[in-house]
């Protein structure tokens, strides 16, 4: 145990400890990348993200030229580690039964103009789809929701339908080194480095498309402290914390009976699925 | 697989390879009518459109001046291929136990007037009931909800409980040739070819009025442009996505153990009722 | 079956024809006094009537100077017809363990200016509770929340707790003929002839305040006609259809097996509880 | 039986009859300090508290400078009373396994400032999040919530991450003699003698930033009567009331399985645990 006297040490100093706290007693998850993304459409089908066969999830496979998505014609809610497909850049399936839905398109832009991403989600959960109807950036402005703070890109233009290359051009260029994007009339988009942080980092896209439509319509929002507001963003990012908190969801979605076969692996993809 | 390199192609190329893939991939769902209409009772009760006694569907039945209708005093959530109504026009019982709503009368005038529709659906959904209480027409501005763009109706004066002829002719007049109708301090109609498409209008519909409010309370609502809405409107509503949409919702459904017995038909009406 | 052309018929004829067919087809629930009661109070709670211990039900007993009353410290998904209290108007229990809610006074107050009144319900339902922030009306203007058009009284000054006898004298006072209250700062109360109106207009009332919330935080609320809002009253409220629509919920409540042991009697209280 | 006419009778005489009768027939709950915080954390988790790993609840220790929390990485809906740490004021664990959320150290700064709370809840429920990014003080203005009235301090301006003294000294600070505080841009706080006051403190906290959102939005809330606040406040908030609506709440929370377990106390802390 520990004996100094905590209440006389600077901010800095308790979040160094803080840190080296939680590197030690913070377990990392220990599902394959499958896994990982199953678990994820499970979450977000039970935080709001519902909206039928719409949105997308994707990460880059072993060959970073490939992806792992979801079949066409299955909601967040039936995906599991056993159906997802692994498509090249041009959705030519490589492994796995169905076809991919056209509108991943736009993930192929992304990941060739973003090496530092492995995880795109895309959905159009409804706050966020009502907001995107006023043609408003995102307002970041509660602590939790500072894993976006200065990071979510904007598109006020609707586009039209996004399976053509134009619009991945135009996806890929508005959201340029942001790790989230805006798209009015349509949806939300996270692009992040691992799949624990795409997931942590669209519940809050969604939850504060929630509050920020809540609070306008009983008020005007203040913003917070721009240096806060990064120190936040820095702080709740911390990979161990983001591991932290995908594992909660993962273990609540699992709760769920319905949700427990999503994590089982088919014979033939067992192997290259547990490579990150 | 395909070799060439799809980051070339125009995207009506895209679209009509997407097309092509989704009449290979995208499978019929091989229900029943009343099946089908059962399963969209269970479909739009857990998706809002729950609002006790009121709210009617219907689909024709084999003599096309007959129709299938629920018995009076069933909640959508109680409905199944198993007691449905046949009836004629005039609203009189041809098979099955108990009455139909005296509301159906509308329905009649509709399937009269609009020999494409050959399924109507009718309920007090509570966002767009309440949307309804304002009297202005539902704002399609995001692109899920083009399904209906361009494509709704508006009636803004209330005439009244509508079990007379007069409610009859107004609704099928004010309707024309769209799909769906807004019903100031009423409800919602739908009037579509196939029951598929009107579940997943309906769904649309009510998740659009959402929209329309929650994005109303904080901001000003900002149109789309109509060429790409309407671009969109033709894309989304392919058929094979809207059975691909309801073999979802059906699924979704059936998951609820309390649904699963709405499928079951009985021994008499089993011959009729796979006749669509 | 009926042979003439309905399509001619006028629209009082027509609602004749459907009341004589509600009266042959919709039947009668068969449930006790207390049996109706503890089933209101589960209906209640599943459609957002929940305020933890706040709000009671009471309805009279075979002496119309007692009334049937829930123990204090249950909530409404708890209250079951076997452990309701009987107590007489200065709140002694006659039967049963427990003390009744002091708050209850008030329902004495209207039993005994209201000879017509056989069933009270009062609660703190959320919508309704914060639309009393605004101490404004309850605006009825929809077809379906008529059952309560133009029979809405107003109190717009919270008096305090309302466990004295001023409160009771003000509450009756206020309500006057009419069969709801809106209590700002408080919620509402219902005062019918039977459980099953009592209930299917507590029902109305709050479904009533989230519509009056949801459409004017997004725009101006326009009112209905009067006559036709006198006209859907009196149609609505016909009783078979009440019994009907309380049927219904009971089903639904009665689905939930926490719900089930609900409308078991126990052995002292049977006889009396079902003289109604 | 009571043979007085009661109808004669004084407010506050009979407030004070309604008080001994409450005294008589409101048990006490008999848990042990940490299944009180397990049932407070279910409890909060099935009532719009849940945000994710963020929000901590702690009670003092039988040592008055410790207190028991939740271990970090555990939501709400995990937290039992077999896997709650004990923890002296610098957060070195005393007892369990894993680490307490730094965060909790602004807790350690209530505890020295106020010897009157035993008990301490944070959390960002949703509405309370959304309201605080207006930076407007909560609006108490409902009966039932008038268990805060004049009893929430406000800091308007928010200072980062809480993991410093200085957010310690502020909200200590901000908080003075109150039993709440609203949070801008982060959340609630409630510090109450007892954990079954502090729980029911925080079920109205977030009721009431409902409730103000939803007033707000469509219309201007007025206020009420400070006198009669005042007089709802001592009323509502008598220790019996608090502790049939903790036991009321922990009943509903034990029906769902998966809460069961979590009142179960292991070996080791079973003598420590039942000391409050």
């Amino acid at each position: 145990m520990d004996t100094i006297d905590t209440f006389g040490l600077g901010k800095e100093e308790l979040i160094d400890r803080a840190d080296r706290q939680m590197n030690l007693y913070l377990e990392d998850c220990g599902y394959s990348t499958t896994q990982k993304l199953a678990l994820t459409c499970r979450i977000l089908f039970d935080n709001g993200h519902d909206s039928g066969l719409a949105g997308q999830i994707t990460a880059r496979g072993t060959d970073r030229t490939t992806f792992y998505t979801q079949r066409l014609g299955l909601g967040f809610d039936e995906i599991s580690a056993g159906n997802f497909l692994l498509v090249d850049e041009h959705l030519n399936v490589l492994e796995g039964e169905g076809m991919a839905n056209p509108a991943n398109r736009f993930h192929s832009w992304v990941y060739r103009a973003r090496p530092d991403v492995n995880c795109i989600i895309h959905t159009h959960a409804v706050h966020t789809a009502a907001l995107g109807m006023l043609e408003v950036p995102l307002e970041v402005s509660h602590m939790d929701n500072c894993v976006l703070y200065d990071d979510v890109a904007f598109v006020a233009r609707w586009p039209g339908v996004p399976v053509g290359n134009e619009e991945g051009e135009l996806i890929s260029g508005a959201l340029g080194g942001k790790s989230a994007l805006m798209l009015s009339h349509h949806g939300l988009l996270i692009a992040a480095p691992t799949i624990e942080e795409a997931c942590v980092k669209a519940l809050a896209f969604e939850r504060a498309a929630k509050m920020h439509l809540l609070a306008a319509a009983a008020g005007k929002i203040k913003p917070i402290d721009v240096e806060l507001g990064k120190e936040a963003h820095d702080w709740i990012l911390k990979p161990r914390r983001n591991t932290a908190a995908f594992n909660y969801y993962a273990r609540r979605a699992l709760r769920n009976p319905h949700n427990r076969g999503c994590i089982e692996l088919p014979e033939g993809h067992a192997r290259l699925a547990t490579t990150r």
